[in-house]
């Protein structure tokens, strides 16, 4: 339900509303909420992605859905929202990296990363002849030893959290997170806790063949992507 | 039906709906559903694109009529939606394929031309100044060995599908793909159930002269364009 | 007729309707429309473009309204719509054929300049801050001993035709060549028929000294405009 | 009498209405319809242009208002419509005409010269963030040996007459060179003609210190205006 | 008294009304109808250009408020309407005398300053972006020994005048003009019709405080402001 | 209390209104008048600017609220109005007084550096994408011996007083000086003047750690801002 | 509640209401209103900035969400409302502050950084194609051995305090600094002081693991965050 004082001002992002919000950055966000919805767990041994690809048809090749991308050997990220601005974003995200190995012969930093990218969102929020981001990013990575796993949204806003999610399921993921995530647990453990809360996010409307899984496992130290057989491991064995 | 609410925001690409959606990209996508219909089938033994070209008139050279483009040697695309917006897309991929041949001395891999094109549709989604284009794309190609088949459209979102349809008659193809593709036939195969999906989408108006089809076999692994003859044979032999 | 919905989205070339439409583009189609008569025709012998220049002052020099142009030796142009637009359009041809001769010594493809002109009024459907080229062009030449016949409307839409024809007079013209065009016949006979055709479309108001003729017949190889004392002596054998 | 339809449609130059005008330039011919009249004819024995200064006060020195300009030693151009805009565009033609000169070291061909000034005004009708020229312009002048007379109007249109009219006395000019004008008369009776018109037009209200006119006689075969004298013994011998 | 149909042409000087009208250029001299008034008188022995001040305040300094400027050692300009628009054009036309200077080694002609100052402030009513100049300008100088005077307005028309007056008191100043003015008399007397006529046009509310005087006698050559001494005796010897 | 007129003409500075107002610049001039009052004074011994400070909390560092900013040895500068836009003039006449310096190893003119800071905001009253200047200046100074004082308001008017007064207090201020100021006394009577006016202005709501007093004595011959201690000595000593 | 004359000014910041008001300044002071409380106070001994982070889910790392800056050595900041907004700030200032460094090999001075700043934030009031900044920030730091504190808000306006508070706790903030604050105190009183202040404004929802603090003391003369434990000292002895 909106009132005519919004409709004043919801049309453009050089525009505040009276109380102070920018509402072309709001709509984003519900592009947000319309999104596949995607996990991140950090736990002590590693830490995950996970996304539900929602694929409806046998004719689509299934890892053509990508919603988990390698940004570099330690780095990977996992997108919610519009597909094409997602994807605009990765390639950002592999050219900062990039740059910072050409120019610092090392890899980039994860957490200089996220605000690399986060302030790229925030222009778009500020100055006309664009809109903003329609896409939520969960970047995850490792540096110095040590797991981060940042949130980003289309306002800019850059969160660090041990578990989260984005999309249409947020809310049921991050209800389940707040009663059962625990940081002391093996990375095995934390990847049945995001696929449970896919699950309880899709009302169950999810198969191996759709599920996308990233890791960093402390052992290899580096992000992949899980294969099919992998995934179908923990699909077989029912989380929780 | 439209209501208010949507009549406020579908004007600029660059504004969001309150529920997160961009009309004129939706809008777009009319544009190419009013399009002729064009299907890609990958099989064991190749890749075929065929389109319905809908010619009315004697007086046209039916080959002016051009929905199949060669893109390089192993690539090709067909289009459905805005004839002029398609020849600029189709331009593009050309001047991308040999950009990579200049500097790497080497074929471009289709995923990589296919992502070019997908980015290049995403930013007119993202800034003001011009429309998106009015059309979508089926990018086929072989690379290292693989058949790849690619669907694009307005928004930059880029699948890749098994067998695909495209335009007006998207609907009708798609049913009788679901029911009746595999992936485990013969080339010729792949082509006869491509012109009985076209024939079913066209309530059976086409003939010879009104279809293209574009082929890459295995055994000749480049994208060529068939014969009026060769398409007749298919013709000759109704499919199913 | 028009209803509030095209009011709403008709104004900038840059805005989709709920329906896929560009109403700019339709409007300018609609200056076409309006604009005088303009024919072409194929025939084993050669190529020929007719125009009806409709002058009704004795004031005026006939031969200053010009409706065909010489683009370069082998090619020549006939318009309808927005007379300076056909000229902008008529200069960027010529560059065109200019530029190709520099830089590779030999005359410019028909096909190749047809597609650069239509590509160019594209352009001009796409972007904001100008509106699309009000007129329709008929692009004949010879190219490697063939003869051509291209047609472009403000789409940028580009199609090749054995007869076809521009302006008020369209749909009598398409009507007559339908039932009485044949690509067998002498450049004679092809012109006979052009002039015919005029004739039903001007509903019978033109002279000689209205009418402008060029041509390409197989044995010049070159494209020229008729003087008036050639163009006389088909007035005086009236056409069927 | 304007309906709501038009109203929608005219106020950019870059919007083109329903049925494909461009009402911006057609305002613009009002200004130009309200503007000063200015008659051209073209004889055997030359060319001239005269108008109408409309002086009003006898504190106004008569020659500064200046309705008909030198551009090159063998053009002159009159005008008719907003004084500002004309003066630019004679501005553009004198820089064009030096460009010439110095270029090919050539006088500038007349007809040339119309077209690159027509193809200038054309420009400010497709493109946004100006408006149309106010303004037509008579250009005459002699190139190999030919005298010339063209007419451009705000939309780029040119065209080429014997003898004609611009400015509010346009239809009553065009009515009496319909009946009474012919190419085979002296220069002197051409000037007796253009003068006679000018008096119908202005409904008599004229006199020598009010007119202007420039002139190319077939003997001096440059442009050049008349002295206030040489006008005076026009005005003397009463025309027809 | 505005209806409608203006009302919808008039706030941008890229639109042309329905009659052909710019209204932005219209409106900018109501600006230098509500200026203070300004006269300028050619004679046989130089030429004068007069203004009032209209300073109501002993707080202000008198000679701060410029309204008649040294252009050049041989021209001066009188300004009415936007002050700050005024010194821009003063600025701009100091500096276009300094370039004649540097280029061509000698002082610019006062003809061609007034073109350039014209021409650029025809500029300003054909782009969108800025808003015409509002402000007119009486351009006074010497040049081959004669003297010339120029009124600009915001459309910038050129018009040069043996006598003339701009801003508020316009009318009543070329009404006493019309009636009294003659060439042959002294730099005097004409200073005192431009007194006379100026005190008419203030209903006699100016004394010598506020009048400023500028002034190119034949003997001096130059144009220089008078003293506020030089000022008291033409008040003194009342005009008339 | 405005009516609809206003209301269509007053949301651009681009735009005039039909009686040749600029709305934007009116409304410009409102955000000075709800300013700080701030006075200037020139008289035989030297000049003085005083500004009334309004501040209102203890914990506020008074002197961090800056409305009399030293420009260049010889030069200070009083502002009301917009802050913000008051900090921006003022840098930019500082930098103009340092390329003064630079370029010709002198102390810039008084009147020279006034009339660039109206200049510029003379440009954003004309120019679209920006806003006029919310501020006014009393600018101070010396040069060849003489005391200056000027005055700029949004539109870029420039007016030299004796004494003046901006902001809120200005209608408190002029009648006070116009009843009582005189050139012919002390700096310190006119600082005490200054301070009457002030009194009166702010109906006496004004203490020592609010006032701000800036100074150029014929003694001392550079402008410098007294210390509290200093302005205490005049507060004690009431004026008048 | 907004009357329809507001509405009619507050849609972008190039335009003043007639009030002279710039309505979307003031509305991006709104947002700065509604985020966390950030208070500063100087005292004798140094300089402190207490932020309460409000974090609301265990998911989150607490460390992530950064309302404190250190901006150099001798810098720190601490912002208020939208959170891209604020970083991109801190970005500028930490650019500045090393430009400095690299420039004149020296540390950057505490109020050329803030007005610096001030500036910066003054460019989107009065320009287009942007919006202002929805933040507010304090500039704290130590030069020349003073500690100094500056507030600046989206207009770009600059003060400097001993003690303020910004966000949505301001009010509550100053009405308890206005009663208690002194300068003659420790640092840890005037920490104790500033929680007191937060612990008011969130009406004493905040512990330990939200709240950040800043410091520079005399002793160390640089700023630093403090870490959990030092701030864990402060909430176990409780303020006042």
């Amino acid at each position: 339900m909106m009132n005519n004082n919004q409709a004043a001002y919801d049309r453009a992002i050089t525009v505040f509303s009276p109380d102070g919000r920018l509402y072309q950055v709001e709509y984003a966000r519900e592009a947000v909420k319309r999104g596949t919805t995607a996990v991140g767990i950090k736990c002590q041994d590693g830490v995950v992605l996970i996304v539900d690809k929602r694929i409806n048809s046998r004719l689509l090749e299934a890892n053509s859905i990508e919603k988990i991308f390698k940004i570099d050997e330690h780095i990977g990220v996992a997108s919610s929202g519009l597909v094409g601005d997602a994807r605009a974003l990765v390639d950002r995200a592999r050219v900062e990296a990039q740059i910072n190995r050409i120019s610092y012969d090392e890899p980039i930093d994860v957490e200089t990363l996220s605000k690399k990218l986060g302030d790229h969102m925030q222009t778009y929020t500020q100055f006309g002849g664009a809109r903003p981001y329609g896409t939520a990013l969960l970047i995850t990575g490792i540096s110095d030893g040590e797991f981060r796993l940042f949130e980003t949204d289309p306002s800019g806003t850059l969160l660090e959290y041990k578990a989260t999610g984005i999309g249409t399921g947020r809310p049921a993921v991050m209800k389940l997170f707040e009663e059962e995530y625990t940081y002391e647990c093996s990375l095995d453990d934390a990847i049945k806790l995001g696929l449970k809360a896919l699950h309880e996010a899709t009302e169950g409307k999810f198969d191996v063949s759709t599920v996308e899984i990233g890791v960093i496992s402390r052992s290899e130290g580096i992000f992949r992507k899980m294969t099919r057989e992998e995934v179908a491991t923990y699909i077989d064995q029912p989380a929780a």
